[in-house]
């Protein structure tokens, strides 16, 4: 076994090009083993094998600067770097992250989760390196899914002007997480058909030679000519115009093409951009066939591809797509957008029965965002399902282009709250901080499916703004499903349980949480009332002030930033009121960010839990301490 | 006058193409009267007289869509559609706004103040026409400035590939808003050139009718060859590459040849795209001479173009920057960075200082932001100057890439607050609400300008991860400023004036406000503290824990979001540490978007007046009122 050796990228360095691709099976075999457990990103990372390999037996990390787009294609340069033996506990709490990670190794250079930053990352580093003088070598590896994100392209356009010295590696597997979109995408395939443009060139190249040299004004144009022939017919044009050096396309599996494109590109002064050709699943039958179920899995039958069977309960995506689906056939204005996440929002089911109401964007938030702005206006219910994660790139567009025109424009918003196994780059626990401060918005969440499937049939029928509804990664709780949708009133909370010595507002899977907890207390004879806040805004005013009138402490829990959420909002409520202060307790994510585990780990580690929530009531229950009363006496 | 005749677009129509330029004539005119007096985008809409007339002589608006990128060069537009005779109240308060405004007019389709949003908007309108079966016409009027913006290129790539019928007129002035940069401004610089190209392309199809064809292979690579020299020498490759029809360059003040060429745009079944030439600030000298300066103006006397004196103290701007500059001398690693900013954050001076040292990327802030975090990474101290309203395009990648790999970014976010005739498209009133929970940031607001040059000190110094500091669009306040320059202590509030009866805890010009309502208050024998709360982030929880301690009643003022603002910081602060809550009321921009106006009489709107304040603080010195004293009885 190669890989025994191989603990560092020296130890890859003393092997003989000859041995790489000894390797690189041995290394496709680990991932195909180790992945059928753990579960992971198998397509992607059995796609840059022999790039990963060649990248790091060309340059020299971490002297030299290899940045990983998203970074869930790392897991080779994981293996070649010291982290072999920590792939059992992949994706797992305190284990080995499934993205880059700085803390794991000096080789992680720079993290990722969310697409298209590794060119503004490869260029801040190129600048940096020229002002402090330094010579080492940086590579950016990017997939063409990411080079359609407008910061990918943003970057694209500025490295070309400063010229810095760079090399883009363009992993090109013909598709990203779904399924790509884009001219940009139409361009690059033109370009992968580039063997009949080779031979056109060199029929041309012949025919140029035979015409007589005519001096002047014609001389100079056939050199032009023979640079457009360059440029059309060789491919990489758009690159070439650009301003890049342009290598390829190379086959992404020909290690010793991919060594000695490296070293071409090297010799670049300025930026090379080196086009490789990469098949997502390589090596792997199943994944090969169906590169996009097999992007990221759960653990699988090796011999057969057989994936283990996970919940049998429909995720709370596929109960949005289903209900958005059935809405959509008695409304035709209903249109889904993605920013080529399909498959992931379960838009995809909404995309097989209505094809043409389904609009995929690429990998453009805003795009995204603002496009929905304008079908909206146009007449149409634009419905965009994204992560809450993702929704991040579109903020300004909701803001600006949004909210502030009051468009109708419906947020489906997943992924909200932990993510689970994805981590910290992906964890959908600020889109209540970076909503609720937006005029015009409507904000809920729903405690469960079915309450999910009537915020849809809300959101769809109304009419006088932006409203979003966002939801957990999760399997639905199997509660029973209403046969008939009936929109929710705006701004109504509900009162889930009855209590009269305190009250804990919750919202989504926290209040079977908060419902668990009353339970609990009921035990202690503490009897405890329990709010489902579902709409994070408008806030159910009426309600928070009975609740002040009545004069019962309350306990806000939400799997959120804390710092401008729920909790801050009912602050804000009485605040703004002038009223009385009610005694408020917070829970929700504290201010750090929270790593990869289990969501139920994610949850412990930051005391979302039924036992702290019980313990949070009981503090709200004890009398007042001496000292209080005294500081109270004193000021009043 | 032929412009007394034009109240409506049917008016426009009802002139001969011939009289088009006299009308061209008389609109500049206008422009350059009305203007000198109210000031505004002078240069901006001067190069699209011409551009305006020919898209309403040739559409239908309404009807036909036409939308304004960023909406500033929209003047000629609103001449031309019913509000000439309000340009004395242009950008005023309850005035003609500056910008594109739907409540203005039905010919006002799509309100930006943000740049490169048109075209996602035209990509929406298209998609909701042709699912609703209708056939307008749709035309989206964007600046090869705003071309560069990441989500005007996603829009791009996807309209190329969804061959949507619409028509995208760049208009290439050749600079944005301060000087252009990027490689796709270079590719249209070559384009611009084109006589040369077309005179070898006429010489090239000459010599090419001599070849005697030879069939097979080497007759269609003629025809590519063919192809390739109209993509190459013509221009517009790039655009043809990405699926546009293109038309141009053609001169953007030949109303015949823009109307000939919007009919042929017209009749492509598919997207088209106009390239048109335009000189900034066309038909005024002093604004040709200088489009930069007058790209937004202030009043000035027609004849010498010697702008009115303004106030003849620095602005905040200012002072940043020549304290940035002061600090770079001696510390190398200091970088400033503006995505196409320079001159309105005044890092045009630091510039002249260290050219190499200032880096425009262009509209581009998501690739500035994530790049910054790079050069940090690599070693340099970059300073992002940015306004906080066009941050707002760059809060995934300060979360994400940034605060997530606690990167030491300094961000200078000007325009905080208020920001007066630019109005609801520019006010800076959200950064607070959407940065403050971000783990691992620290915010700041200095209450003058000497503060402000302490807190640069402070985030140069600053080692621990990303700083910013928010400043407000005004004028220094003039005080004294300190020979040295020394670092705040993170997380410390200032107390600028003793009290025992009430605290009021405010930031930036906030404070001077508290400090005048204090003073009168002491008239009253209300004894009000006040409290400079410059670290947004982190509070001074000491001073916090003090105050409640004393029991002193707090109300919070700032000019910003009241929805997850400084306000709600404290609450929660209180709430999260589970102590007794002092009363507290907050004061803020409510949520709504506030109109154009001065600042004052923006404050004067929401309330943010010592007046309120005055009554805030009182209404808080009142004894309990019995309702409150017998609900909380009767709840104990």
């Amino acid at each position: 076994m190669l890989l025994e050796r191989i603990n560092q990228p020296e130890d890859l360095k003393a092997l003989a090009v000859e041995q790489l691709d000894e390797l690189a099976a041995e290394i496709r075999t680990f991932l195909i083993e180790k992945l059928s457990v753990t579960g992971g990103h198998l397509a992607p990372n059995l796609g840059v094998v022999e790039l990963t390999i060649a990248l790091h037996y060309y340059l020299n990390s971490p002297r030299d600067k290899i940045i990983f787009d998203v970074g869930h294609q790392s897991y080779v340069h994981k293996i070649l770097t010291g982290r072999k033996d920590r792939f059992d506990t992949l994706k797992k709490y305190k284990g080995l992250c499934g993205y880059i990670k700085r803390s794991e190794s000096e080789h992680d250079v720079w993290e990722a989760g969310h697409s298209s930053t590794s060119l503004s990352a490869a260029m801040g580093m190129a600048l940096a390196r020229d002002y402090l003088g330094q010579d080492h070598r940086i590579a950016a590896v990017i997939g063409d899914g990411a080079l359609t994100g407008g910061m990918a392209l943003e970057a694209l356009n500025h490295i070309g002007h400063e010229q810095k010295k760079l090399m883009v590696i363009l992993n090109d597997n013909e598709m990203s997480i779904s399924e790509n979109v884009g001219a940009l995408h139409n361009y690059l395939a033109k370009i992968r058909s580039g063997k009949h443009y080779r031979k056109a060139k060199e029929e041309v190249e012949q025919l140029l030679k035979k015409i007589p040299a005519i001096g002047g004004t014609l001389a100079k144009t056939l050199e032009k000519l023979k640079d457009s022939i360059k440029y059309l017919l060789v491919s990489g044009v758009l690159f070439e115009e650009l301003g890049y050096t342009y290598f390829g396309p190379i086959d992404g599996h020909n290690i010793p093409l991919l060594l000695e494109t490296l070293q071409q590109a090297d010799h670049v002064d300025g930026p090379a951009l080196i086009h490789v050709i990469t098949i997502k699943g390589k090596g792997y039958k199943p994944a090969e066939a169906d590169a996009m179920t097999w992007h990221g899995i759960t653990p699988y039958k090796i011999e057969s591809g057989e994936r283990l069977p996970g919940s049998d309960k429909p995720s709370y995506s596929e109960i949005f797509a289903e209900t958005l689906t059935q809405l959509a056939e008695k409304d035709p204005r209903i249109v889904a957008v993605t920013a080529a996440m399909a498959p992931g929002t379960a838009l995809d089911k909404f995309g097989k029965r209505f094809p043409d109401r389904l609009i995929d964007v690429g990998i453009a938030e805003q795009h995204a965002t603002t496009m929905c702005g304008a079908l909206a206006d146009g007449g149409m219910k634009p419905v965009f399902g994204v992560y809450s994660t993702f929704l991040q790139r579109g903020y300004d567009q909701l803001l600006h282009d949004i909210a502030r025109q009051n468009l109708n424009v419906i947020f489906a918003i997943d992924r909200a709250g932990f993510v689970g196994a994805d981590g910290e780059t992906h964890q959908g626990v600020y889109d209540i901080a970076y909503i609720r401060h937006i005029p015009n918005m409507v904000l809920m969440m729903p405690k469960d499916e079915n309450e999910l499937r009537h915020m849809v049939k809300t959101a769809v029928e109304y009419e006088d703004g932006p409203i979003a509804f966002r939801y957990p990664r999760m399997s639905a709780m199997g509660v029973k499903l209403d046969a008939e949708l009936v929109p929710i009133p705006i701004g109504t909370w509900e009162e889930v349980r009855p209590g009269k010595d305190a009250a804990i507002l919750a919202i989504g899977p926290m209040v079977s949480l908060a419902e668990e907890a009353a339970s609990r207390l009921q035990a202690e004879r503490v009897d405890v009332r329990v709010i489902n806040a579902r709409f994070i805004k408008p806030l159910d005013a009426k309600m928070l002030d009975e609740l002040a009138a009545e004069g019962l402490p309350l306990v806000v829990i939400e799997e959120g930033a804390v710092m401008g959420g729920l909790g801050s909002a009912v602050l804000e409520h009485y605040a703004l009121a002038g009223a009385d202060m009610p005694m408020v307790r917070l829970m929700g994510v504290p201010d750090v960010f929270v790593e990869h585990g289990s969501i139920g780990e994610q949850r412990q580690e930051v005391g979302l839990t039924v036992e702290r929530l019980i313990d949070e009531v009981r503090s709200l229950m004890k009398p007042r301490k001496l000292k209080d009363v005294s500081i109270r006496a004193a000021a009043d």
